[in-house]
């Protein structure tokens, strides 16, 4: 059951027995069917989600009901509307599983426990966060400076496990323009 | 000089008069003059940058010239070019000093060594790099859900000091909108 979180931790720092089964005690298992919503804009961001398998994906719904497609999170990613779980505030951001998934919470309240019974973790999340804004500062600099071709090959190549799953509509959500370009664009690359 | 960064680190951990000294002992200052380069796309990026006063710009000069403005930096702010400095690789981005302005470099080497010799920096660096997450991960939520006047309204009110010392090409590179449309946009606003 933990494996995948434990191999994760151990990449960047290593707990002995104790820590890490006063790490585990923190976390809750939930199994989420295909569809199913893990949070929902509007309730309070109780938690940051580390993904053991299946696929999740964050996004923000406007008032239209238009869905703009933040991130998606496979298996040995973590995930959360990370300003409103920091703040402890309602959800800007809705995410739902794209296919059954299996997840283990963390709260804000056990995190902040954490910091300070096994200081070790300021370490791992220094790294979790260090990565998670390099991550958004290069989408930042191709979404700014590349074409749409170039962006959607790129996510080709970083999520070839989510391209299968999901639909050309969230996946333009994610690139930022609209299903009928992006669909323009898988024909082009078919023709050549 | 340093009561700047003394008190942005104050925020979030405490320091003794040694740790103090010994953090001091790392910071390399430096006055930059108007459009002076910190860091040039190319050169290994050695050092984060805490802006003690003036504002500096990170851009993404592309392969004909154009620069997509990445992100603006004024007092008090750190700025570099994560990925690079994180991997001690060739920057993708360029920063320039937008007016005169008096920086404090932390080379990767002194900040690995401040990690291993004061423990808190891993709190406070997590506390940096998980608000910078935060503010990526709003800046993606906007750059895909709001129409460019809201996102140049947001700019606005985030950035005040900086609206006045930038070129409108500047801001439009970095809403990812062309200075004709930006141009609209003030345009209407003033109109109204």
């Amino acid at each position: 059951m933990y494996n995948h979180i434990l191999n994760n931790i151990a990449k960047h720092i290593s707990l002995d027995k104790e820590e890490t089964d006063h790490f585990i005690s923190f976390l809750k298992p939930r199994k989420v069917s295909r569809k199913e919503l893990i949070l929902q804009q509007g309730e309070i961001c109780k938690y940051i989600n580390f993904v053991d398998s299946g696929i999740l994906r964050a996004y923000y719904p406007d008032k239209t009901g238009k869905q703009s497609t933040i991130m998606f999170a496979v298996t040995d990613w973590w995930i959360t509307d990370m300003f409103c779980f920091i703040h402890q505030q309602p959800a800007m951001l809705t995410i739902e599983a794209i296919e059954e998934s299996i997840i283990l919470q963390l709260s804000k309240e056990s995190l902040d426990n954490l910091y300070i019974r096994i200081p070790k973790f300021e370490t791992f999340f220094r790294i979790i966060f260090q990565n998670a804004y390099i991550r958004e500062q290069l989408r930042t600099i191709q979404n700014l400076s590349l074409p749409a071709e170039e962006r959607y090959q790129i996510f080709r190549d970083k999520y070839p496990q989510v391209i299968r799953q999901i639909t050309q509509k969230q996946i333009a959500s994610y690139l930022g323009i609209t299903p009928e370009f992006l669909s323009m664009i898988r024909a082009n690359k078919h023709k050549k």
